[in-house]
Order: structure tokens, then C-alpha cells, then sequence
């Protein structure tokens, strides 16, 4: 790789003030009847753009060797990390290079559902209601009572959907 | 300062990130009948974030050591830059740590902006239709013609007012 080609490469501490800009840690709760706990817990992270800046996605995405590219709606392409591996693997990138806006509270959060999501603890009532609870903190908007299918994180002020 | 004091500091790559994700180069045109050009050219350079977040603006006007953090409208918050020295410093900023999404391309229509104001072109018709046609390439949304008070950057997408 030519030196030209090394400054091109996203940066580690670039990433994270992007992500500080653009990223987004999100939680949905899917009403699903056959479950035993009756809902699915999903989280997620991404980091939305438009078409014009898929390249961008495509080197994050590149620089973390996991999560994929797709589109969203119309000129919109997200960089999405789903899958409890890759999300842990996501959580020790931002551990080791902390994020310094308030969307470090979300994160942290997310690291605890996470967590709790290892420990098979969404599988049951109990951890269902206090990863509902948590969620609930990473976004004002939402409902606190596991009613219907509701998705974590609404506020378009830090998730772009 | 302490090591830990240090590591609190924002990086000049983490801003890089920080502004492709949430930066807005700017530059309204206004409407001055008592100018020999009828228009003002006001260049402007701007992050938005919540109250939550003012302590990360505040950090970033002391890394680059001027602009200023203003309320902006309910609980939003900007860090501004305006006036051509202090731009032309927030361009050599940018010359040395490029920005890496398409707001680049922003970046470099806003250079090249500055660069004509700092040679008096904009107090000229000539020169003032440049500017015009050249901001208008900064945001699809924008008039091409100078018939009243228009802001350039309307795009929400890269810029929240």
C-alpha cells in the first residue's frame, strides 16, 4: 500500500468522531407471540448516509472487518452491525476508543443490554423488563410498557432511520 | 495537565470525524439595498448540537482557539465561526486534516468562497454572481438567482439550524 493509500484510510479517532456525529446504538423490542419471553430483543448500531457517501461506509466498514453496507430507503445506505458477536467485537472497538459526546450514555447502555443479552437474561421476564427499562434511558420518546412493537432509539437527533 | 486531563482533550482527527458527521459550511446571501452589490455575503462555518453536548463545543472552539459557542433555539447549542480571519484559519485547519465524506466538496466551494471575498470580488456584480452560482452548488435546494434574502445551506441533511 502506498503512503497515499495509508493516508486515505480511515483513521481510528476519525471514526469515532464520526460516529459521535452519525452513529447510532439502537434497541428494538419485537412483539413476537412464540416466544416465551414474547418479544425479541434487537440491537443494533449503524451509521446511516447518502448514496454519495457510501464509500465512507464501505472503508468503516472495511477498518472493523465485520457489519455490512446496505440500502436503506431511497438514497440512504446504512453501515449495520447486527449479531451479538460482532456487536461485542463492536463494543471493545469504542472501549478502547471511548466516544466523547453524550452518545457515550447511550453506548454504555447498549454495553449493559448487550451484556445481559450474553447471559441469556432477555430470555426471560425479569431481564426482559430491565433491558425494556434500559432502553427506555437511550431514547426520551419511547414507552416505558412492553405494549406492542415498539422500536428503541426514535430521536432524530442522533438516528437517522 | 494531568495525563488523564490529556486524554480528554479532543483529538484534531476526532474532530475531522466529528465535522464530516456534523459540520455545515455556510454562506448566506442577504439583501442590502444600501450595498453597491445589493448582497451581503455571509460565510459561516457551524456545528449544532444539543445542551447536552455544549461542553464537546466548547472543547473544539478551545482546540481551534477562536469562533464562539452560541444558543442557537430551544435547547441547541452552535459553534460558530464567522469573519474572514478566523475562516481563513478554519481552512488551513481543514487544508492540513482533510475531510473525508462528501462535505469535502462543500469545504472546497466554501475555500474558494473565501478566497474571492478576501480579494474583494464579492463587492462586485460580477464577482457577487459567482459567489452566488458557486454557493448554489454547495445545496441542491437553493435558488440559482439572487431575487431576495436567501440562506444557502438549507440541505438538513448536512446542516441543522
Amino acid at each position: 500500500m502506498s503512503a497515499d493509500n495509508q493516508q486515505e484510510r480511515p483513521d481510528v479517532k476519525w471514526i469515532v468522531g464520526f460516529v459521535d456525529g452519525e452513529g447510532c446504538f439502537h434497541v428494538a423490542l419485537n412483539r413476537q407471540a412464540k416466544m416465551t419471553a414474547r418479544y425479541q430483543v434487537l440491537p443494533e448500531f449503524r451509521v446511516v448516509q447518502q448514496e454519495r457517501d457510501i464509500g465512507v461506509l464501505e472503508e468503516i466498514r472495511s477498518t472493523f472487518g465485520f457489519g455490512k453496507v446496505t440500502r436503506n430507503h431511497g438514497e440512504r445506505y446504512e453501515r449495520r452491525v447486527r449479531g451479538i458477536e460482532s456487536l461485542q467485537k463492536l463494543i471493545e472497538f469504542f472501549e478502547a476508543n471511548p466516544l466523547r459526546t453524550k452518545k457515550k450514555e447511550d453506548f454504555e447502555i447498549f454495553r449493559k443490554i448487550i451484556g445481559m443479552m450474553v447471559e441469556k437474561k432477555h430470555l426471560e421476564k425479569e431481564g426482559l423488563e430491565e433491558i425494556a427499562d434500559l432502553a427506555s434511558k437511550m431514547n426520551r420518546r419511547v414507552r416505558r410498557h412492553l405494549e406492542s412493537s415498539e422500536t428503541i432509539c426514535r430521536n432524530k437527533e442522533t438516528c437517522k432511520i
